[in-house]
């Protein structure tokens, strides 16, 4: 096949030239990431828009009315803070309602316990369950018990969640609560409480979403507190017979819609190619969902609306979507990347902020191992906000963690999490425990990553690990 | 008058004998306080008897079941402890049952709060009430309102408590809590909520006890916690228009018949003059009783016992006195002063621990000031345990408070009270808040101070001031 040289020799030039401006870019990029980090720093708007949401809407259940505050609420935020588009996707949500919790020992040392139901539990016959108390320190070894231990009994799971700055702890003790009523009722037992998912010494239960399955009987789940685990444990030492009284009303009252609502500020040269930045709108119903996800709602709104406020778009499309029914099993995440299947291949990365209000420490990402070093040098101007560069197996946070899987590179910007199951889940998730400094340092380093992606010339793809 | 030398030769004898014992003693005193302080440091008795008390017992409201289950207790672990009398003394209190508190801002962000009955209250009507809020910035602020600001309002009084070592910021803002309830109603208010006097941040209110003035109309009295208040005060710059819904169920069910439960350790050679050391045996509902008053029950406990174990009784009968019914307005204290008031010119001192389980940093004393050197001296062997002299304006404690209106010389062991208000009257009073060795450490000082005070020569009255 005949070829000229022509094309040979314009492709070298604009090579070059690409090689030229992608050079000068780089000085703009670094530049324009320096100042939207000092901008982010210097504004209280992350802390404006977290207080907003928790002191006029608080806690907003998916699936509650509340929840559908929380959706007005997020339309008219976004809509006031220059975005270029805004709106919405509906989501179906399964509704569960509280009802009320009670426990008590009834013996050998009659007290009244603090616990809270978990997520999407059952009820209790209404007069309540009065049974034996079985212990385990783990639900590995509630699943090694013999039925005969358990049969008739309250499982008792009585597993300590670890501190550590990345929160790991949690996934060590988490199976408890999620599997735990599945492992108990297998075995017989009439209901299960679990020691709370938490680190702290607070006199609050951490609820949390629980898991049945089909085929195996649906018992009632509810969490203690730390410190009434600790009782129940010392009765134990004294008396193996501890009786406890359990009442739980939680309702599953069918279906509701919720909305993932999504903000836009469209790209300049790459429209159809996506930045995702994300964080979920739906919380717990008994703390105002300051840290979870309130915090992660304002620092990628902030983002977003910095970037809107930049002299020029940047190439790619930032989206910001603010998800609907995390806590009830990642909906809204999922709902996404269904609704969103013909675009996925355009998603050029995804993150969320789902861990509070820490400061963010590290940068890792989830790209082809040979763009790692090149996405690296490219972000090296958030190392001057405090953020190191990380590893390349991240997550990405729970409701962009299915995307890897259809080949969207992630990133997760790590936060100090030290006490963030100190709160997690409990009525003491509020406002006072985010400190207005650390949220701006998570909206500067969301700024400054969801700009430099949108700029990025770097081929993040094919995925070297698919998950993490 | 003719007078022989012989009386006045055998005068200075003895003097100088006296002398010479006195030195002798001084040392055999300072090795024994040196003895106890290593035997208290050493042992777990302190941890292990708030332990029994919080796990056996727990919440033991005065004048409820579990308080009578708490006198039994008492009798028996101070049975258990080598003492050499145990007794107990008939107290009236009053019974009063808590009932349900339900608080909810109505508009113009609906949402739940978090609340507590204050002790004492009168309940609200069934339906509850429904009222905008009037909010000051402290009791005195409420005082200075016109009646037309609080007509037909609910009262909300936002007085931060500021944290000290000491504690003092406590009696910054009692007021509000204490006495809040009659200023409101001289103006015309519905009922009164308060911010939680307490220095947490967790979403807990401190109850605690307030009053009502012959005359005035007894309103509703509730305390919300500070993450409530916060949002409360967040609410009020959006919109001075809050309304507020609140529900108590309180009840005062007349009178009942507690104990202050007493053991002694008799003198050698005098059994009639008397060291008291006090803790008080009741607790608020809400938490089990750890800081507030377990730890000094198992404090003061643990003193004694230590007292009792020694070869020789010291001089002095060292009395353990727990009282009944402090919570409600220190009633077994003063019950205690009536009852004893034949014997109070015998009472060498007093002193009770009620602040906690901090480690004890200084040493009060409220004596004769001709007396306070020689006192401080005596007890210098203290300062081997962290504890430094202090000053001689001691209040020595509330159940002790009167005794010095009655002559009777009372020293105060302070201890860091820090953290004592983060948990004070919630339900985080749990056992996990107290720290073995802090514990063990008052045990030791109590148990030297005890001692000296026992075998003490030194004359402390009379009081040159009667009260702090």
């Amino acid at each position: 096949m005949k070829s000229s040289p022509l094309p040979l020799l314009f492709t070298l030039f604009f090579t070059g030239l690409v090689g030229c401006q992608s050079t000068t870019t780089a000085d703009t990029n670094q530049n324009v990431s320096a100042q939207l980090q000092q901008k982010a720093l210097e504004s209280s708007l992350a802390y404006d828009i977290v207080e907003s949401l928790t002191v006029e809407v608080g806690p907003r259940l998916a699936g509650s009315e509340k929840d559908l505050i929380a959706v007005q609420w997020a339309e008219n935020k976004l809509n006031s803070l220059g975005f270029d588009k805004v709106y919405k996707e509906a989501v179906k949500v399964p509704v569960w309602q509280r009802g009320e919790a009670k426990a008590s020992i009834v013996s050998p040392f009659a007290q009244p316990l603090v616990i809270t139901a978990l997520g999407g539990s059952v009820g209790t016959p209404e007069e309540g369950i009065n049974a034996p108390i079985v212990r385990f320190e783990s639900l590995e070894a509630l699943k090694l018990a013999e039925p005969s231990q358990v049969l008739g009994k309250i499982v008792f799971i009585d597993h300590i969640t670890p501190r550590f700055k990345t929160g790991k702890g949690y996934s060590i003790t988490v199976g408890g609560r999620s599997r735990g009523a599945i492992a108990a009722a297998e075995k017989g037992a009439l209901a299960i409480v679990i020691r709370s998912i938490g680190t702290d010494h607070d006199r609050m239960a951490h609820t949390g979403m629980m898991r049945y399955q089909e085929g195996v009987e649906k018992i009632p789940a509810a969490a203690m507190s730390n410190p009434d685990a600790d009782l129940i444990a010392l009765m134990l030492k004294r008396d193996p017979n501890v009786i406890l009284h359990l009442k739980l009303t939680p309702k599953n009252l069918g279906y509701a819609t919720s909305y993932n609502v999504i903000a836009e500020v469209t790209g300049s040269s790459k429209p159809d190619e996506i930045v995702l930045i994300g964080a979920h709108l739906d919380s717990w119903d008994e703390g105002t969902g300051a840290i979870d996800d309130g915090a992660g709602v304002a620092i990628v709104t902030t983002a977003g609306h910095l970037i809107s406020q930049l002299p020029q778009r940047p190439a790619r499309t930032v989206r910001v979507v603010l998800y609907a029914a995390e806590e009830l099993g990642l909906i809204g995440g999922k709902s996404y990347a269904k609704a969103h299947q013909h675009e996925l291949d355009k998603h050029y990365i995804a993150a969320e902020s789902d861990f509070g209000a820490g400061y963010i420490y590290q940068l890792d990402f989830n790209v082809a191992d040979s763009a790692f070093a090149a996405i690296q040098a490219h972000t090296a101007s958030m190392q001057a906000n405090g953020v190191a560069m990380g590893n390349n197996q991240a997550s990405g946070g729970p409701d962009v963690s299915m995307l890897p899987n259809h080949g969207v590179p992630v990133a997760s910007l790590r936060q100090d999490g030290t006490d963030y199951f100190d709160y997690h889940h409990t009525p003491n998730d509020t406002l006072d425990k985010i400190d207005p400094k650390a949220l701006a340092q998570n909206a500067a380093a969301y700024a400054q990553f969801a700009y430099l992606m949108a700029q990025s010339e770097i081929e993040l793809r094919p995925l070297t690990s698919k998950t993490k």
